[in-house]
């Protein structure tokens, strides 16, 4: 793993740097968790948005990959083949493209209405193509998701009823647990109790998931402990994490992946540095975790605290007693959320493992449908 | 203005739309009120990053952009020859860039250091060129910026010893002063009190200011009232404007000529909906003026509240007996802060008077150094 003084002094700042090595690293662990626990993963690839990455998710086991946008998907069908779109993705603009890229790619959808079935098995028809349909289910974050067994019952029988559709199963988004939610099952428990009612009652009905997807980063090491049905996991940070997996106990700075190089370009403020980092490098994002933290973390200096992001302004503030950096000495940032930080850059440099850069873009950035 | 209906039903959605006739109305109206108090503007381009806005400001009268970042200089170059860097870029990437670009236009970089100077009298006698300085002092938002009269001395004769360099002048940024300072004029009047020190200290040393650029939205059209020594301002969101400044009370929804085309894609949790935009598109800053108002303001539907962004969802909580919009209406949304959300996206569509759209690119969009 890099610190600043590790970069060629003649890198221009800032710029986001992703240390390989450290990537396989992570990539292999929830590989390697996934195997010992009989789940299938189907990485979210809205961290990282990078063709290179997610074919070493790829040739790493993944089974397909995860995305939220039909651009993304699009973006990477040159080497990918199977895709997840963990999105209601079923409007009059997005169903069509979905149905045509299902003409060369296995293409799943995740709904939560019936307009969303018709929408999907009219484009499929109009394309000749087949379109996998994953019922999402609400289990707790309450932002989509049908909201009881019964209304998944009626979905997955609008898609067994279309010929264009293959019910595929069930996903599910356990955005509302937190990582310390190991110590307290309950949560856990909650969504395995909601997933087998719902299964009991499509068995019922003589209709089967052979696909029931969940997970996420925080989540990800407990998936195989409290949930009985699970069949993979679909997460994203876990690639790169950030200052929120750290402040959450998840990880190291150590197994932070990327981070952002910047330079110190002001000390006339008293008390403080400024480096050339701020919402538009770093992202907005507030420590979910630990909000009163700041934005990141400065890898050389871990008792200093990110006090305040303007656009292009990170203000940092130094404890009593600590040697200030000098002006355009180098730092490295891990910010709070690495997904968004990602987004704002068109390109990061890959490091590998003899310290070699070679800038490599963030091709799907920019797929906003 | 326009609003969903008045878009094509075929517009794929998110998508960043800006009215062109607002645009114009509010580039007149800083303008004449520019023209009224004898003050020259000088429009920061951070806002839109876009070349076609930055021609309709010159056109206006602006008499040379404001740029955060040496690559949104060197991006605009072919149309413009007047930059103001508003940033200490003087680090040894930068300054050589910037004593560059100085060969063909004129050049003007804000300093709070004798290290600043130093690195950019050096750099432009490396290109044979000349740039202009102005002395960047804190005037009470504590980011960067002299502490004193004295340090402001100090780097000025400074400037005035090295014969690249031109002393021009001041520059201040007073983000610390809220839009309704206007009933309060104490901040006003200390800043004031700051740039008459300093003057009265250039002047008995031989030194003088041609320049005293300040100025922000908020305090736009309050700038002549509280600060005589005041040349120029440097506003930038005026351009678009936001729910921030609604907020605030400096605009009404009317001036908010850049929106986000939306699409409900679900509708499955009670009390709400989800649209297509979440911190990837809208960006996820709270609103300042008033945070517990949500992230931004739905035109359709100006009762609801945008209550929590993830990265690609928007949720939008419904009031009690408001018909609720149904899957796959378009919505169009103000997001609080347009700055960051603009430089989500690579393009725009710019709505002529006649409904007609184009699309134009966001040129300076992910020019980071």
């Amino acid at each position: 793993m890099f610190i600043a003084a590790d970069l060629p002094p003649d890198l221009a700042t800032p710029c986001l740097v992703v240390d390989g090595p450290t990537v396989e690293r992570n990539i292999a662990a929830a590989a390697a968790y996934c195997r010992r626990n009989q789940l299938a993963l189907r990485p979210h690839i809205k961290t990282h948005k990078s063709r290179r990455v997610a074919s070493l998710q790829r040739a790493a086991g993944a089974v397909g990959l995860t995305v939220a946008k039909v651009g993304e998907a699009e973006c990477l069908r040159n080497e990918h083949d199977d895709f997840l779109i963990a999105y209601p993705a079923a409007d009059p603009i997005r169903a069509p493209r979905l149905a045509h890229l299902a003409r060369a790619c296995t293409v799943r959808v995740a709904v939560d209405s019936l307009a969303a079935v018709d929408s999907l098995a009219a484009a499929a028809a109009d394309s000749g193509s087949t379109l996998g349909i994953l019922v999402d289910v609400d289990v707790g974050f309450h932002r989509t998701g049908v909201q009881s067994p019964q209304e998944s019952l009626e979905l997955a029988r609008a898609v067994a009823g279309h010929r264009e559709l293959r019910l595929d199963g069930l996903m599910y988004y356990p955005g509302h647990i937190s990582p310390r939610s190991a110590d307290h099952p309950q949560p856990f428990l909650r969504i395995a109790d909601t997933l087998g009612d719902i299964l009991d009652l499509w068995s019922a009905h003589g209709l089967s998931a052979t696909i029931v997807s969940g997970g996420s980063t925080p989540t990800l090491l407990e998936s195989h402990r409290h949930n009985p049905f699970l069949t993979e996991i679909r997460p994203g940070t876990y690639v790169y994490n950030g200052a929120n997996e750290i402040r959450a106990g998840l990880v190291a700075a150590a197994d932070c992946a990327a981070r952002v190089l910047a330079t110190v370009v002001s000390t006339a403020v008293p008390g403080k540095c400024v480096v050339d980092c701020g919402t538009k490098t770093l992202a907005a994002d507030p420590c979910g975790p630990a909000p009163a933290t700041g934005f990141g973390l400065v890898v050389e200096l871990p008792e200093a605290k990110i006090v305040r992001l303007t656009e292009e302004h990170g203000e940092i503030e130094l404890p009593r007693g600590t040697d200030p950096p000098r002006l355009y000495d180098r730092l490295t940032l891990i910010p709070n959320h690495i997904c968004p930080c990602v987004n704002l850059h068109n390109a990061f440099w890959w490091r590998d493992a003899s310290g070699r850069l070679t800038s490599s873009p963030v091709d799907a950035r920019g797929q906003l449908v």
